[in-house]
Formats: structure tokens, C-alpha cells, sequence
């Protein structure tokens, strides 16, 4: 590694970003900071907001980076996301391994609210390269959250090769997904050996904190492909109200939620006992898929034609035949002779009740600028959490496959990754468990 | 035009969106709203605020539609940018003059905070199509403002053909901007015969209202391209901070302003006299650039190389020589025998003392995702408004052509449009004046 990235190693001084009002303009105060890996603040959108100001408080807040899990998961979905699945491009483990080290280092500090590095770098001044890349300088912690995960490339290449000694550490869980009827997946946009989730109430902050992961790890690691979303669509905590899709639907109200320790203990962390427990108990799989929407035919389509699809109405989002988002779902319940929730809505097949399962879903919403053929290229980076993807995302995607929706959508890209537990102490970094 | 459309123009209800707090949690109150187009409220976004909650409150409230000149040119920045350009596909005058009568209508509605028409369709109830496609449905303004222009190729297309009989109505200065040394243009994220550029707080916002005049202008228009950008990259307004482009510099710090009507008047406003002022007084010419940045090269280079590429330093953002942002640029002042703001330098070449002329720049950055060669597909999509391309972007970009910086960016899309005056009355409608 660099001199740079070992610098990223050494205790870190205090904020320099001062805290800006959400519109750019006044100065509402100084962020607090503490030493590197200190605790600053703490997000408050566990609790319902009491006002606009609170809630935009909170928006600018640090969230965590240490805890048994790694923040990201359970923690209240952030507005904004920026994905890269990564691909390494070593076969030195030392490198990959200092890399890794730095990257902890650097998320520590970012999620903060601090600067990856020195702009102006201590040793070398104005004629060093900055470590940091500068465009976050301003701008408050955001609830940054970065989430780290470890593909199945990782462990074993595609041609079989173990370039890391790793390969005897792959918990059988973590393998490539199996094909889905309708899929259209583009590989250059799937999988990948590593990946990092950022999440942020500012796309900046996520973009920036991205941006200096991936000039950490030059030499190292190379960009596979990278996804911003803008919209969130699922609440990961009952404290917040539930976000609209694309399709133009509230989604996620019966999403897992922070304040269900027992489902998440079920359904997404895996724990003692599980495959690969050595390192990743406390840990999880994150599943992405990138979906296209027809966005143009289902603005075409009838009020009732895109109810009939969810299995809720478009307003309320109430479960059909019920009146408000929170009534219960109840699936026997008939209207003039036909169920109210159609057994080909998407409800019907992916709830709990149906699926036989649950999983933790923190999507987020894309337009790509256009298709080339007229229309914008829309849709939902799905990402979902859960203790096995074969109990999980595989489990309900297999129900989905008379989904009414799939007229609607087309999946383009696939990838799993493990996400190993959190950040535990001052001296603990991302795999540390895995590489010992 | 459709049912659909014609709903449009009756007057709208009451809002329907209720005000939610930034981080999605908390009701904080409810847009008192008027009748259709008119004014709600006021962005007081050009008062330095006072704290985070007024810029907060201030974030989520509506610009108004109406005014001598269209919204979201001078308007201080929003942070969020959805631009789309789109190619006319019928030939039918009447058929376009009334998707632009049912865009207004939306536009008013939208931008007040309301849907562009009902979910549950009044007449068909939901056995019709809805008139808005939802996702915006819990979301309040959020500064959004629409801006509309008209390209050269809507006046003859590039065959030469006059299909809506306005070629005499063209100005002369609407023309095809010239080939500039070094530039890479992808000519099918290029041009269009009309543009609207959306502008928000809020992405979901964005994207809503520029979904809905896609799904409004089903059969006379298509998607040519569309861009997202997620941070801006200028102030229009002395009560913004000045924000960061993706190479981390303060961008802007010079811009024109709100403030400055007579600056305005002078380089931004088409005025009587000028060619096609019959339409197009009280307009303005936008140009704009998708600009990659070469991220990786700039993150190896050295902290003195940055800033003498810019020339300005990169935290304060001070010219060079100087020690705070707003202090004035000296190009005459020399440190050590050399001149400070160096003569290759962006500052140097592109200051008005240089140029000869100023534009009002309006730009947002973007992530594109990758690049397939391992690096992040990110830049500047540069947006400017002027009163004559050839003595605005064009004298500019010219004077640019020793620029340090061009080392490391690359322009890939361009395009030109004339932006008709603002919408003035309840039964006005964008592009009236050209079409009468």
C-alpha cells in the first residue's frame, strides 16, 4: 500500500466539515467530534419525527459505524445509494488485506462526517496527492452508512482458482443464484469479488465516500459496476413512513423492520451454527437485482389493472379490500365472489404467509437517463438482506414466478455477497475474521 | 389529444400531497394551497437562512410557476436536476400545440405541489388510466421548478423540412453550437427538438414531473435522452454556499446571480430588438454539456497540479494569492515571479476580465455507474443560460481552448434551445407566443 493509504491508518483529528442547512445556505452549527471510531451522535429516525426540523436534523446526523452488525442493514434506509461491486485484480493478499485495512479506516472516518484524509496532506503539503478527494468538504455525516460484503469470486475465481487461500472459508450459502424464468441478466453489470453499499440523505456524501474507496484501492481493485439510486422504496424501520416505487405504489409496509429483533435474529442475521459462522455470524447476504420497469405500459394501464397487480390500492396502499396501509392482509376475504387480494398479485405471492419466508428489502429507485428507443430507462436496484439467499430472495423469487407484475419488469443484473458482522473496536477492520 | 390530456386544462383542486419531513418520519403540516397556478408560498431560499430548519422548511416549498420570466434560471439552484430532450414525432401542429397547452397545465399543478391530475380518474374512476403516475402522490414541492426551450430542429428539421411552419419564426443565434477542439459528442445524447429541465429538492420530485409530461406527451414526442444529476455545481443566488464539483473545488463562487438584474439584463435576457424577441423577449438560450471527468488522473495529481489547473485554492476556494473565496481575483498579482492564477489556469481563462463575456451556469454532477473499464462514469453535466450562444457559451468555450483542465475532462453531449418568457396568465401556455 501506499503511503497514502497508511496514513489512513493513524488516529484521526477532529471534523473539519462544518454543518450546512439542507438547502446550502446558512450555518446551523459545528458537529461535535470526537476521536477516530468515536460515536457522533446518533440518528434519531428510529422515533418518529415531531417536525420538519427534527426530521431534517436527523437527516444530517452521523449514524454509528461500529455495533455487533455492520450499520447499513437494519439501520434506517437513507435516501440515497451508491453501489460498486468491485473486481480485485491482485493476487497478493498482503495488498488486498492493507487495502481492506484502509478502507475501515477511511469509512470510519466518513461516516463520521470527516474527510477520508488531508486535503492539504500533512507530509507532503500542496505537493502530496490530497487524500482526500475534497467534495464532501462542507457537507455534514448525512447518515452515511457503509456496508461491505465479499463475493463468491472472492473465495474461489470463476476458472477455480484460490488466490487468497480463502476458498476453504466459503460458507456453501454464498454461490451464484440460479437462473429465474424471464431474466435478461448483462454480466458486466453482475456479481463481482467485492461490494459497497453507501447510503446517504445526501447523494453527494454517498458518491464522494464511493469515490475515495475506489482511490484507496487502486492497484487493487478495479470498478465492475457501480448504481446510484434516488429513491428509497422500503422502510427498514417502523418510524418511517413508507416510500413510493415507481410503479407509483407505497412499498415495503410489511418490510422486516428494525424494532423485530426476533424475525431479524430468524430471517436475517445468520448466527452460531449457521455455514461460515467462524466469520460471518452476526453477519448477512445481501442480494442486488437490477430491474427494469416498464414504466410506459403501466402508465397505460388502468387504476384497477395496476391495483389487481400489487394486491393494494394505489392511493392508501391498503391491502384490497381493506381501507388503510396498516389493515391486515387477509387473504381469504372475498368481494362479489373473487378474492379481494388476487392470488396473482405480487403481494399475494411474495408475503410471508404465501412465500414462507421473509426478507429485509432496502431498494432503491434509478432512472438511467433513456433507452435509446424512447423511453427512460427506469426502474428498482433491488437490494435484499437475509440469513441464506436460498431461504430467502431465491425462496420468494421461485413464488413470483406467476407474479401479474412480471409483465411489468425484467430483472438485468444479479450479484450476492456475504456482509460479514460488524466493526467492533478500534483496531478491527472490514474481514478481519475471514483473512485471520 | 386524449381525455386524459384534456382534463388537464380544467382547474385543479386542492393539493393533495401532504408535507412530509425530509427524513420521511413526521407530518409537520399541510401546504395551504390555491386554486390552479396560483402562487404557494414563496422559496425564500435567497435570504441566508438562519438555520437548518428554515433552509429545511425552505426546501420543501414551491417556487412559483408564473413570472416575467420561466422559473428555474435565476431560481437558486435546487439540488437535484432531472433534463430530458425529446424528438417531436408527429408532424401535426395542432396535436403539439396541445400537448404543450396539457405540459403547462401539468407544469402549473406540479409545481405548486399537486399531482399532475388525478390518481383515481374523475370520470372513469379505475376503469381509466390515472392522470398522475403516483410516486409523487405523499411528497411536497420541493422547489421544483420546469423549464422548457425550443431546439433549432424544431423549426427545420435536419432535412431541411419546415413541419410546423415556425422556420421563420427561428432567431438566428438558434443554430447548431460549432465543433470545439478536443470534443468527443455522442450525437445520440445530443440535441432535441424541445427540452425541459426539471429541478428540485427532491429527486422522486423531479423524476415525477418529468415522468408525467413523458406519459402526457405519449404519440407526439419521444425520449431523445434524459440526464439525472445530483449535486449542483453553481449558485445562482448570493444567499447560496457555494457548492462542490466532482474534482472538490468550490464552482460557482463568480457566477451570475440573482442579484444582479443589470448583469442579467445584459448577458442572460433576450430584450426587445434582439433577433426573434417577437417570441422570445424576457427567454434565454440554455446550452448544455455532458462533461466526463477523468476522476482517476485527477485523484493522482497533486495538490499543487489541482489547484494550479483551477486557480483557486481547494479548500477555501480563494483565488490564488488571495486567502478567502469571495476575495476579488487579481490576475495582475505575482508571488515569486510568476503570476499566482496562472494564464493556463480555468479561473484565468474563463473570468469574465478574459472571456469578454459571462453566463449564468446552472450545472449539476453525475454518476453514470462504470464505465466497463474499471472506472466510475462521472462528470459534470454543464447546463448554462445565456442571451446569445455565440457571445455566451460559445466566446467562452472558445477562450477555454489553452485550459489546464482540459487534460482532464471531455465534453461527449451537447445541445442548444431557445427558452420562451415566463408563463404570465391562467390561460397562458409555454411556447403561445411562437405559435400564435
Amino acid at each position: 500500500m501506499s503511503d497514502s493509504a497508511r496514513r489512513e491508518l493513524r488516529p484521526a483529528g477532529l471534523s473539519r466539515r462544518r454543518f450546512f442547512g439542507l438547502a446550502g445556505a446558512g450555518t446551523a452549527g459545528v458537529i461535535a467530534a470526537g476521536a477516530a471510531g468515536g460515536v457522533i451522535g446518533r440518528a434519531t429516525a428510529e422515533e418518529p419525527a415531531t417536525s420538519a426540523a427534527t426530521a431534517a436534523a436527523a437527516a444530517t446526523e452521523a449514524v454509528p459505524f461500529t455495533g455487533a452488525h455492520q450499520a447499513g442493514i437494519v439501520t434506517p434506509a437513507q435516501d440515497r445509494l451508491h453501489f460498486v461491486a468491485f473486481d480485485v485484480i491482485t493476487d497478493d493478499r498482503a495488498e488486498l488485506v492493507a487495502m481492506l485495512q484502509a478502507w475501515t479506516a477511511a469509512a470510519r472516518r466518513m461516516t463520521a462526517g470527516q474527510d477520508a484524509g488531508e486535503v492539504g496532506a500533512v507530509d507532503g503539503g500542496q505537493y502530496a496527492v490530497p487524500d482526500d478527494t475534497g467534495e464532501a468538504l462542507d457537507l455534514p455525516a448525512s447518515g452515511l452508512t457503509l456496508t461491505v460484503g465479499f463475493g463468491p469470486t472472492l473465495f474461489t475465481t470463476d476458472d477455480g482458482v484460490d488466490r487468497f487461500g480463502l476458498a476453504a472459508r466459503r460458507p456453501a450459502p454464498l454461490t451464484e443464484l440460479p437462473a429465474f424464468r424471464g431474466d435478461a441478466i448483462d454480466p458486466a453489470i453482475s456479481g463481482g469479488d467485492l461490494c459497497v453499499q453507501a447510503c446517504a440523505n445526501d447523494p453527494q456524501v454517498a458518491v464522494h465516500a464511493i469515490r475515495n474507496l475506489v482511490r484507496l484501492g487502486a492497484g487493487v481493485v478495479s470498478v465492475r459496476w457501480s448504481q446510484l439510486g434516488f429513491g428509497r422504496t422500503s422502510s427498514t424501520s417502523s418510524g418511517q413512513a413508507t416510500p413510493r416505487n415507481l410503479f407509483g405504489f407505497k412499498d415495503g409496509t410489511d418490510n422486516l423492520k428494525a424494532e423485530s429483533p426476533k424475525a431479524l435474529d430468524q430471517f436475517v442475521w445468520v448466527t452460531d451454527g449457521d455455514p461460515g459462522a467462524d466469520w460471518l455470524a452476526g453477519g448477512s447476504y445481501v442480494v442486488t437485482r437490477k430491474i427494469r420497469m416498464r414504466i410506459e405500459p403501466w402508465d397505460t394501464s388502468t387504476l384497477a389493472e395496476q391495483e389487481q397487480t400489487i394486491g393494494r390500492t394505489k392511493k392508501a396502499g391498503a391491502p384490497l379490500g381493506q381501507r388503510d396501509e396498516f389493515d391486515p392482509v387477509d387473504f381469504t376475504k372475498q368481494v362479489d365472489g373473487d378474492f379481494a387480494i388476487p392470488q396473482t398479485s405480487h403481494v399475494f405471492l411474495a408475503h410471508p404467509t404465501n412465500s414462507g419466508t421473509a426478507i429485509l428489502r432496502r431498494g432503491y429507485s434509478f432512472v438511467d437517463g433513456s433507452d435509446g428507443l424512447g423511453r427512460l430507462a427506469a426502474g428498482l436496484f433491488f437490494i435484499a438482506y437475509q440469513r441464506d439467499p436460498a431461504t430467502g430472495f431465491v425462496q420468494v423469487q421461485q413464488n413470483l414466478r406467476t407474479d401479474a407484475m412480471n409483465e411489468y419488469i425484467q430483472h438485468t443484473s444479479s450479484a450476492v455477497f456475504a456482509c460479514p458482522p460488524g466493526i467492533t473496536g478500534d483496531d478491527d477492520w472490514w474481514g478481519r475474521a475471514l483473512f485471520s
